[in-house]
């Protein structure tokens, strides 16, 4: 396990390049860091892996700030040694702001708290990683997001739904890890991207995690939770809905009930005796198939309200889960439409949640698929506070087998501007807390790890996780930035390497649209297992996703007038954008109306000759990755050459199979020839 | 276990017609059974059970013939006491054959052998049970075909593959079940229907199930041997044909390797040291990525060969599976057709195999659809033994959850005319053995049992289980006349339940294809799981069970001038009458053409109209059987009432749903509307 896959993006190689080399040597020559918490021990943990791994030397450390060149600590530690300057900076930032400093031939790492000393620490090692000159720093930094949270969907025997990275970290053969170092360094990799929570089991919470609240595991979980704690993550735990019945055989879990009100407090309160800093519960309600309040008749607030106030003495959280839909519709009924579900169910609701339940509300209407509109609660609820939820797991994606680098689909949901305040409501805007005045708000995201030695199956998908973590620290950062830092960590910062696989990541999401469901219609995925091709697949199915392709044309009709009335969930422009067809983005097209193969796209193509062209073009495009791959053999190990090449050569297997059955359906359907007669089967 | 529904056909109820119970008593009132065989004790176990039950009375038995006026026995046994023309009779009849008369007002049970004796107590049970007049029999019974054969899919982890009953009643949790009693009673239902054969492992011999020809397992099998044994029925094992390496780490399975071939004659003696009427191997070799002689550059009658030679000094028998064709197609691939493969595969290899080799060809040419042509490999290899393979199962034709009394289907393809030796070439005759100079052929099938408490899951799902075996052994048997006999023994003589259940049997087939894939096309169903419709489920897939519908039109053209040239495999006139687009008969024109969706049947109706109507008049039929079911509720025990009734609620979903998905989907395909204006989703 000290494998370079399995070291992810702190590779930590030693720094060839002598110039630079000599400039961090005298640097960090003399290095004073300051506190007695965990967190400060992390981060001494860290730079000193970092500079034995980048210079080859181990820390000299001192106790005595003056005498050293390189101070860290929080702001209450060093505040003497500080120019009111910097210290006015710092007082402008939250508690997890730092600043990165040179001042008087000596660098300083400043947290307002240890944990903003953490983040600048790792910031630090950033710079090194990618060879930055440091010796004239004036960094000021601080999280855009309050909430970065890691949804981990791992199960006590060892699965993890839709993980495509091997078995769980967490668990193995219904037991918890006894060996807990590789929890650790998830840890470390998290907190070097700034996530401060993350929960550890499952949203679909089965029989026996039920009882990951009670004493028969709580002492193993406080352990984990000392874990992230000691890297400023705090623990989250998803609940089953019904625990009062399942662990303690009450008779019901209807949350205005006297018993159950008092049952979860006493419960709450034993958690916290285990772990004094847990965050709180993750709660999937009334959705496919899991218990929630609905069974007493009552609604979304007040189930998450009696989880809220049984946290509320203990500052915890609950996250409840917008994820709520239909998924027993009928296929025949063209009425219910499950896009707009999320809306129906919870905006009827502000202003009925406590001020510590958060709600978790997924990035599309649908279901992280490689096209889909914002979802249209996002910033409808002014008092309610929101999180927007991403998949970093690649389900609809190619499920780390296909490359799909998804910064650039969540910049564009978090650059959407929902106009719900005027224009400049976007949603990085609204989950940061800055549009309407939620007292918590962020993101949180699926999580895409397992126990493959190199995390993330394949190894190039560890720049989702590495990405996400950036991006919510700062939704300004380009993709291509992003890619770029998280490229030079991984393989080092040959001109070569970072510009080939930064190009490659950077068109992989357009090239695996090109291949897979047309213009935001999405599915057409195989049903249960959701990888390859399956046109028809959820056609006829009970879960409200459809294409309604037929001998005329194809899409879905949610338009006011004559559709399902879903574009009316939207505030103006995008109300009319979506709505009326001629005004509608090509790339959503097919997601908001139904139209002939003939119609005309905004590009002058056709539907049909759309759908033609861009699945002949992904193919292409997929050979070209991996020619691109092929040519970077000598620049690299053999051993993460060998993986991406693997999952290159599965890659365009799918995409050959998506491209030939996508163009089957169409050709038979539509009647209508590719205009370059290309071969269709 | 002493319910109604486990007691199938052999209920034994009490009988209440006077004059009937009168007959009997007086009939029964002195009986000599005379023989010490295992096969005489199961024939007078079950007659005290029959006697007992239907006339509440402990049989009185005798030993002394003379003064007996029921006399049971083989030929030799009671040769004495037998006219001549008796003798004479008994003589022309194969050693499975008995005569059951009345002659100077006593009784005679006579069989060739203890064989026919059993045989010929069950005719009289049955006879009993049906309160046939029994005072003047003449009687003259032989079984048409020499293999009457069942297979068990059973696995050794107790699932069935392709079970729909429950779990194994031969293994539990990766063991040989301890208590035999239900395995025994598997045995009596099996022998009273004359089944003589009996496989009890899956074909899909996987890790664990190697070892059943080992030392490990032999002990219990024996056990299991000798149950079956005293029921007249042989004993096989499913074995994996690269048995020598996974059990003894031989370097290969090679069929024409000398070690190889050693190996298989000690483990055949081993085998007959413990099972001296062991029966033989079941093999299905080359097969849905099951080991076979192919990875060795050997052909099937190679592997046979090899087994052949170690199991004929026991008078053993390689009973050699046909089920073998390309499950790695690709769909892009027009010219290669499934159907072909079995054909293509074996008939160059008439001649080449051993005598006490038998070829198993499923009845068609794809599998166990609701519709098929028959197998063009059945009749065609004069030189090779033949048996038959039915599917008792209901894999594609309902599961035991939609009713499909699967006789008259069976019947069809029995008494379809190959025309191989001139008009007369019945299936039937073939495998009886009467066309070609067989040594060893007849029939066998999958069965349908599992540890449900009434066997089948659909307690009407016994029928088949009973009418499989009276069918083969007298074909000439009608599906009417098999469904009767069938209810008497299962439900009682009551007319209105004999006829209602009459009539709902015989046209159940008929309405499952109505509501399901039409014409003969197949397939369409959910993939793997074979339950459901799913039009396009296998549409692009490996399996090469393709429909190729379009905006213009269905079917497979399997032509000689234009298709895959499949239609040449049949003999004249059915290599025309198929081939021909105007001759072919509309049931199986889209397994045989492609044509357009206005192309008129012969019925008249285009096929579209044929699919519209076919599917609404279904679905009303599925209403008619439950109201049907329904009527009969006092006529019979709740239990079973209720399981019928309950399976008829899920048909009735079932056939909805092929209903409204066959007709969207090719309406919106064809864009042709309803001639009668009913609604299409």
């Amino acid at each position: 396990m000290d494998s370079s896959k399995y070291k992810m993006w702190l590779q930590y190689e030693i720094c060839t390049v002598e110039q630079v080399n000599v400039q961090y040597q005298s640097l960090l020559r003399n290095v004073v860091i300051k506190g007695n918490d965990p967190i400060i021990f992390s981060a001494k943990d860290e730079l000193q892996r970092a500079v034995k791994g980048m210079l080859d030397h181990e820390l000299s450390w001192t106790e005595n700030v003056q005498e050293a060149n390189f101070v860290i600590g929080n702001i209450n530690e060093v505040a003497d040694f500080l120019k009111e300057e910097q210290r006015q900076l710092l007082t402008d930032l939250t508690e997890e702001g730092y600043i990165v400093q040179t001042s008087n031939q000596k660098t300083y790492i400043v947290g307002n708290t240890d944990k903003g000393v953490l983040y600048g620490v790792h910031h630090f090692i950033r710079l090194m990683q990618i060879n930055s000159d440091l010796s004239q720093l004036q960094i000021v930094e601080q999280p855009k997001n309050q909430f970065r949270m890691i949804n981990q969907w791992d199960n006590l025997d060892g699965t993890v739904e839709r993980g495509y990275s091997g078995q769980s970290i967490f668990y193995q053969n219904g037991k918890i890890v006894k060996d807990k170092k590789r929890i650790r360094d998830y840890a470390r990799y998290l907190s070097s991207v700034g996530i401060n929570a993350i929960s550890i089991n499952n949203v679909n919470v089965w029989e026996e995690e039920t009882y990951f609240i009670t004493n028969k595991y709580l002492a193993e979980i406080k352990a984990i939770a000392d874990i992230f704690s000691a890297y400023a993550i705090r623990l989250y735990l998803s609940i089953n809905f019904a625990s009062p019945m399942a662990i303690d055989g009450l008779s019901t879990a209807d949350p205005l009930n006297k018993e159950v009100k008092q049952w979860w407090k006493e419960k709450v309160a034993e958690i916290y005796e285990y772990i004094p800093d847990f965050g709180g519960f993750v709660v999937k309600a009334d959705s496919e198939h899991r218990p929630g309040p609905f069974t007493y008749n009552r609604d979304h607030a007040d189930g998450a309200n009696m989880l809220a106030e049984a946290l509320e003495p203990y500052d915890g959280k609950v996250v409840w889960r917008c994820f709520v839909y239909n998924c027993l519709q009928d296929w025949r009924d063209r009425a219910t439409d499950r896009a707009r579900a999320a809306y129906d169910h919870f905006k009827p609701l502000d202003g009925r949640f406590h001020e510590n339940v958060l709600l978790q509300i997924k990035n599309g209407p649908m279901d992280f698929q490689v096209r889909e509109p914002v979802s249209p609660l996002l910033g409808a609820m002014p008092q309610t506070n929101q999180l927007v939820e991403f998949q970093v797991a690649q389900e609809y994606t190619g499920q780390q087998i296909d490359l799909c680098y998804l910064i650039p689909q969540w910049k564009q949901v978090l650059d959407f501007d929902t106009h719900i305040k005027g224009t400049g409501s976007t949603i990085s805007e609204i989950v940061a807390g800055n549009i309407h005045a939620y007292k918590y708000s962020g993101i949180a995201a699926v999580s895409n790890i397992g126990d493959d030695e190199n995390w993330t199956g394949h190894t190039l998908a560890q720049a989702n996780l590495y990405g996400y973590g950036r991006l919510i620290w700062d939704p300004s950062l380009s993709s291509q930035e992003i890619a770029e830092e998280w490229i030079s960590q991984t393989f080092g910062n040959q001109k070569e390497v970072v510009e080939k696989i930064g190009s490659m990541l950077l068109s992989s999401w357009t090239i695996y649209e090109n291949y897979t469901a047309p213009l935001g219609v999405g599915w057409m995925v195989t049903p249960g297992i959701h990888y390859g091709p399956n046109i028809d697949g959820y056609e006829y199915s009970r879960w409200g996703t459809y294409h309604f392709a037929d001998r005329e044309g194809i899409g879905v009709d949610r338009t006011i007038e004559t559709g399902t009335g879903y574009t009316d969930q939207y505030e103006e422009p995008n109300r009319s954008i979506y709505n009326i067809l001629s005004e509608c983005p090509d790339e959503l097209l097919l997601f908001f109306h139904h139209v002939p193969y003939k119609y005309t796209l905004k590009n002058g193509e056709t539907v049909i000759q759309h759908i033609y062209n861009t699945h002949f073009k992904g193919y292409e495009q997929v050979e070209d990755l991996m020619d691109s791959w092929n040519s970077l053999e000598s620049l690299m190990d053999n051993d993460r050459f060998k993986n991406v090449q693997d999952r290159f050569r599965r890659q365009k297997i799918n995409a050959k199979e998506w491209r030939d059955q996508i163009n089957s359906y169409f050709y038979r359907k539509s009647g209508i020839a590719d205009q370059y007669n290309r071969t269709i089967y």
